[in-house]
C-alpha cells in the first residue's frame, strides 16, 4: 500500500493569496467598474534589462546551431556567470569565494525550501514573525514542525517576533535553534538590521554550531551604509551560513528563474555522534541528484546583469522601483497611518490604524480607495495589525494609488 | 547543533561518469593524438528545432516589453503549453487528461527524484536492475533504502533483474512493493516492454494499492506497434500511475530543461490509518512550494514543438538518431556481440563477449577503437557485462565509430 507524507496534511491550505484573490473577484462583481491599483504580490513588471535582451537572443541563436548547441550544462552553473557572480557580488564587498561554492538554481524559493533535505529532522528551526512562508511550510513537509495551534504557531517552531516595539530587530532565542531562517531586507516588513545586530546572530550560531539560512534576495535595493549586502561581511560567517541571492528582484527575473545559493566549504553540519561534515559536499550532492541545471539560455541572460550595460540597467530598475517606494512611504505617512519598511527594500509594512486587524483593513483599503494590499496577519502571528504594500506597480499606478490614499482615504 | 541528515553519508560516490572521465583523461595524457568518439552519455548534439528557436525568440522579445512582459507564471506551468501537451501527447491516443493533471517542471530528472518526497518513509521500493541510477539515490536521501550490500544492492529495495535471460521484461516481485519505478523505452538498456506486459503492472498496482512511477522520457523513439506511447493506454492506469515525460530527447532539450509530470486525479495513496488521499493535491502542493515555474521564455518553446513545423522537426531529429541506433546495432551485430535495444529507443546494449567484465569491456574499448560507452555495471548489479553505447552523436561520429568496431576490434 503506497503510503502518504502524513505531513502534508498537517498543512493549511494556501489561505493567503487565494483569500486575497478570492476577496478582490467579489468586489469587482459588485463594481464592475472599479479601477483596482494592486500592490500586493511581490512581483515585477517592468521588462527586462536590454543586456539581458541582447545575451538571451544570442544564446537562442547558438542553440540552433551545431557548433554552439549546448546539451546537458555542469549541475552548478556555468563557469562564466560563477566566476560573474563571485567578482561583482562578493570581490567587490571583500569577501573571496571558490568556484565551487556557488550553486547557480532555478529559484531562491526553491533552494529556501530544498535545503532543509540536507538536514536530520531532528534539528529545533528558528523563524522571523512574520516570515516569508515557504520556510515554514517545507519544514511542515519535513516532518520539523509539530502542530499548528491555535495561536496560528507550530508547536516545534521557534518564533521571533518582529514588531514596531522591537524595530523589527528579532532577539536571539532563549530555546537552542540548530537552523536560523533569516531574511534581509526583510519579507514582508521591508526593514533591515544593522551589522552589529547581524554579528549577534554569527556568533550565536558559531557558539551553538548552529546555521543561518540567510535569504538576500532583496539586497539590491539598500541604499544604507550600515546594512550588509552579504552576510560574508560579517566576521566568522562563512562558517556558519548560508547565502540564497536571486536575480528575480534586481534584474527582474521573476518569470525568468535564476539564483544562486553560496555554501562555503567551512560551513559544517554534524552526525549525531558529533562528526563534523562538509556541507557543500551534501548539497553537491542534493543539487546533481534532484536537479538538472538552470537552462544555458537563462544563464546567459543572468551573465549580462554584470556586463556594464547591465549594471547600469539593473541600478535603474532598482531606483525606479526604489522611487515608488518613496512614494509609497511618504504618501502614506503623511495620511497619519504609522509606514515601516520601504528605505532599504521595495516593501512597505503599515501599521493599520485604530488597532484594525489586517483582514478589517484589507477589505477597508479595498472598499474605499480600490487598492489591493497584502494582510500582514498571512505572513505569522506577528503580522497581525499590519499590512504590506509592493513598489513593484508602474509609477503611474503607483501615484494613483497614493492620490487616492491621501484624499478619499478616511480613517 | 545542525545535525545533517545521515541518510547521505549512505550514498557512494557518483562513481560512474567521474571514473570514466578520468580513464578517458588517463588515455589521453597518454594517447595525445587519439581521436575519441563518445558514445557514453545520454546528451543530445543536434540544435534545437527551427520552430523552438523561433518562438524562444519572439517570447525573448516579449519579456523586453512592459506590455507583454512576464513575470511569476503559474507554478502548474502556462495553459498554453499545458492544453497542447493533453491534445498532442494523449488526445491522440485516447487518453483524456484535465488541465489540472499536468505539471510542468525543468526536468524529468528533478520530477524522478522529488516525487518520492509527498510519500512516506515507511513504502517498499521496487526498481528494475539495471535501473537510472536517480531513482534510487533519492530514495536512499530519504531514508527508505536500507544500507548498501557488498552485492550492489540496498537491503530495504526490490531489485527487479532485467537481462537478456528474461529478454528485458521485469518479473513482478514476490515480495509486495508500495511504489515501482518503471522507465520504458529502458534507460539504459533501450528495450521495451509489450502492452501485455505492462498491463500486468497495472493489474499488481491496482491488486496492492501500490504506484507506479512511469518514466517516459524516451517515449519519441518508439518505432514499434505494441508498445505504449503513454502508461495510460493500458486500462486502469490512470488509478495507479504518475507518468514523467520530457523535452530532452525528443526536442533536444537537455540544455533547455522542460518536461512535465502527469498526476492523474484518480490514483490515491494511503494513511497508516488507510484513509485515502488524492496524490494530485499532494503534487500539487509540493510543487507550489518548492518550485516555481519553468521560465515563460522556455514553456514558449515547449509549446512551439507541438507547432506543425515543430512536429515536423522534432520527428526529423528521432529519425536521425534511430538512424544511428540502426547502424550502432546492425554495426556491432556484425561482429558477433549480442546487442539489445536501439529499435524504439537511442540507447545499444551490447553483451560484453567472452564473459567479460563491464569495465574490462570499456577499457579494452577505449584502448583498441578509442571509442567511449558506458559501463552496464554502473547502473546496477545486473547491468554487470554489458556495456551502453548511445545514438545521439552525430552520423560522421558514428558511421567512423562502427568501421573501427567492424574493421579494428579485434575479440
Amino acid at each position: 500500500m503506497a503510503l502518504i507524507n502524513e505531513n502534508y496534511l498537517k498543512l493549511p491550505g494556501s489561505y493567503l493569496f487565494s483569500e486575497i484573490a478570492k476577496r478582490v473577484e467579489a468586489y469587482k462583481a459588485a463594481n464592475p467598474d472599479a479601477d483596482i491599483i494592486k500592490l500586493g504580490i511581490g512581483d515585477v513588471t517592468k521588462p527586462l534589462p536590454e543586456a539581458v535582451i541582447t545575451s538571451m537572443h544570442k544564446a537562442v541563436d547558438e542553440m540552433a546551431d551545431e557548433k554552439t548547441f549546448r546539451g546537458y550544462g555542469p549541475e552548478p552553473g556555468y563557469n562564466f556567470l560563477i566566476e560573474k557572480i563571485i567578482e561583482f557580488d562578493f570581490g567587490t564587498r571583500g569577501v573571496s569565494l571558490d568556484m565551487d561554492e556557488i550553486f547557480v538554481s532555478d529559484g531562491s524559493k526553491s533552494d529556501t525550501a530544498n535545503f532543509q533535505e540536507i538536514f536530520g529532522v531532528d534539528n529545533k528551526i528558528a523563524v522571523t514573525d512574520p516570515v516569508y512562508p515557504v520556510y515554514i511550510d517545507s519544514n511542515v513537509m519535513a516532518g520539523r514542525s509539530g502542530t499548528l495551534g491555535a495561536d496560528g504557531k507550530w508547536t516545534n517552531l521557534i518564533y521571533m517576533p518582529c514588531t514596531a516595539e522591537n524595530g523589527f530587530v528579532p532577539e536571539l532565542p532563549i530555546e537552542k535553534a540548530d537552523l536560523i531562517y533569516l531574511c534581509f531586507p526583510n519579507n514582508p516588513t521591508g526593514t533591515t538590521i544593522s551589522k552589529t545586530e547581524l554579528k549577534k546572530w554569527v556568533d550565536y550560531a558559531k557558539a551553538n554550531q548552529a546555521i543561518i539560512l540567510y535569504d538576500a534576495a532583496y539586497e539590491a535595493y539598500i541604499q544604507e551604509e550600515d546594512v550588509a549586502h552579504s552576510i560574508y561581511e560579517i566576521e566568522g560567517a562563512k562558517e556558519v551560513a548560508i547565502e540564497f541571492r536571486s536575480f528575480s528582484k534586481n534584474a527582474g527575473f521573476t518569470g525568468t528563474r535564476c539564483s544562486y545559493t553560496v555554501v562555503p566549504k567551512e560551513v559544517m553540519g554534524y552526525t549525531a555522534a558529533g562528526e563534523a561534515i562538509d556541507i557543500n559536499k551534501l548539497w553537491n550532492r542534493r543539487h546533481a541528484t534532484k536537479f538538472n541545471g538552470v537552462p544555458y539560455i537563462i544563464q546567459k541572460g543572468a551573465e549580462a546583469v554584470y556586463s556594464k550595460e547591465g549594471q547600469k540597467q539593473i541600478k535603474a530598475l532598482v531606483d525606479y522601483y526604489m522611487f515608488n517606494a518613496k512614494l509609497i512611504r511618504e504618501g502614506i505617512q503623511s495620511t497619519g497611518i504609522e509606514v515601516f519598511g520601504g528605505v532599504n527594500a521595495p516593501y512597505i509594512w503599515l501599521k493599520t490604524p485604530k488597532g484594525m486587524d489586517s483582514w478589517s483593513f484589507f477589505d477597508k483599503v479595498l472598499n474605499d480607495v480600490n487598492i489591493v494590499g497584502t494582510p500582514g496577519a498571512g505572513f505569522g502571528p506577528s503580522g497581525e495589525g499590519y499590512f504590506r504594500l509592493t513598489a513593484f506597480a508602474s509609477r503611474e499606478s503607483t501615484e494613483e494609488a497614493i492620490k487616492r490614499f491621501t484624499t478619499k482615504f478616511k480613517l
